[in-house]
């Protein structure tokens, strides 16, 4: 059997998030939904960039996200995604990397450009996000690389990938591929609008899971229910572990067992919410790996993401070691 | 005479900088020089990039810094300066508009790619600059138009633009044209590796300005003296007001009538000193359009510098308008 060289593989979209400070008003007057991640054209996303405020680029996606929060961890992950070799493409390569991700996928060398996400961060710390997917949707199943499934003790799926045929194919292989090599799947559905995109899908791809990652939201989304609780039930069994983040009231871990429901890590101020879920995503799969409880992998994943949401961007500039530290 | 649009034009480097924080082993591995700017080659970039840590992109480049902020207070600029019509070139001149700079320079269509800053903050909060100037080193005197000039109270120059034939042409051009029309000239001569490389024509250039904006360093460096107190009686009265800034000693403003001290304005942590004075030049610029009082306008600098050391980056997300109600 190959030998275990990375906690976590994940696969999804490879983009620089363009991160700015925006009122309501801007939100309502071009027609966004608070809090949501929606696709926009080429087109959509020039309009948007010329009436957006000034923006600082940060590398982003949210698999990618959460690998970097698991490499500044002291883990180790390995990236599957596609950029372009541009500009934009250099910047996300670079960030990958230069966090101790291993990222091998060959960029596209035509076609459309790395792909950005347009996000609009309101005064209530919200992020509203506008992605041109760009060369995103080239990535295709001939990218996805046997050995470093193999290798990978946990192969990491986000909901945002599954939206074209090809990249589909490409999440359906690394599935097969973990599962034939012996390994778990983690998958989160992303966000309410791509569980509403693909509902019957994303349920038919739990059932094929180890660990699912979702906000509360997205739980009664996927369930059909009104309340935390049912919707909780819902899930239960369906995969090993479900992992429901809920914000301020922290998160709740579901297992055929036991109900773990762990507080919120304490945060002074929040300023920009993007990469909550990503983050805290790392802190639990870093603590799966190391054998810990699950209560102790909920606490350090309610960490990374008080972490990220008390500054602009999905990323930090700094290891996140110090956490693992405290723990 | 041409009515007052602007409170000042700046003339610069275009410059995306990438921000990442770095210890100081690397900065002596490399061969840096702490708290200075160098330019570096192409084939040096790839090798800094290659080993530098995670990163954010802000735009950058010291004068368009400072319009930046002249904006963010509420006041009017506009910024020549050369981008290529790349995805950095895109980001850089979306951010000029956005932050509400007049930028029209067009962006060269063929050569070397927008210029881009690596800079290394490390635990002091001193950042290391270095610099590939790409497109910048293209700007040329023809891109230097009277009617902005004409329409500028200031014109505002930096001297890490001075470095081609053609750049110095375009400053050349621009001093000539202020003077005509009978506006200010303001300088900076950037940097103490600048001024050995230029030290002549940095006086010469200095004589023929109104105002001059400098650290301790430069003004020691520039005059050959050791002490602050020789080197600011040797910049008296060659310009009508020398700014000299002192890091945590504040600001002395020099008249040939008047000495000026003014303390810093406090800081919580410093995170960055990335454009703290290009954002003293900012405030004190705006001030100074607006007839306030030299003191009054050093306060303002100053709460615009320790603002902007407080983060990541030279450039702020939000506007900086609340310091001017706070004045």
């Amino acid at each position: 059997m190959t030998e275990v060289k990375y906690d976590v593989l994940g696969i999804g979209n490879a983009i620089v998030d363009v991160l700015s400070f925006s009122d309501d008003k801007f939100i309502d007057d071009f027609g966004l939904r608070k809090g949501t991640m929606i696709l926009i054209d080429e087109e959509r996303a020039d309009v948007l960039y010329k009436n957006m405020g000034p923006a600082a680029e940060v590398s982003g996606g949210s698999a990618a996200n959460t690998l970097a929060g698991i490499a500044s961890l002291g883990g180790t992950a390995a990236f599957i995604g596609k950029v372009r070799n541009d500009q934009l493409g250099n910047i996300f390569t670079h960030d990958m990397r230069a966090t101790g991700v291993r990222y091998s996928t060959p960029p596209a060398t035509e076609g459309k450009a790395t792909a950005r996400c347009l996000i609009f961060v309101t005064p209530d710390a919200q992020r509203t996000m506008n992605t041109y997917i760009g060369a995103c949707s080239t990535l295709d199943d001939s990218d996805v690389v046997e050995e470093e499934i193999a290798a990978s003790a946990i192969t990491y799926i986000e909901g945002y990938m599954w939206y074209e045929p090809s990249t589909k194919d490409a999440i359906r292989k690394a599935m097969r591929l973990a599962k034939k090599h012996g390994r778990k799947v983690a998958f989160t559905p992303s966000d309410v609008f791509c569980i509403e995109n693909h509902h019957q899908e994303f349920l038919d791809l739990i059932q094929d899971c180890d660990l699912v990652f979702a906000n509360e939201e997205e739980v009664k989304t996927l369930y059909k229910k009104d309340t935390f609780e049912e919707a909780a039930e819902a899930i239960r069994g369906i995969c090993d572990i479900a992992v429901i983040t809920r914000s301020e009231k922290g998160s709740v871990i579901v297992t055929a067992q036991e109900t773990i429901a762990v507080p919120a890590a304490p945060v002074a101020k929040v300023v920009d919410t993007t990469g909550a879920g990503d983050l805290y995503a790392a802190g639990f799969m870093y603590g799966l790996q190391r054998g810990w409880g699950l209560k102790e992998c909920a606490e350090l994943g309610g960490k990374c993401a008080a972490k990220i949401i008390q500054h602009m961007g999905a990323r930090t500039l700094k290891p996140l070691s110090d956490l693992v530290e405290a723990a």
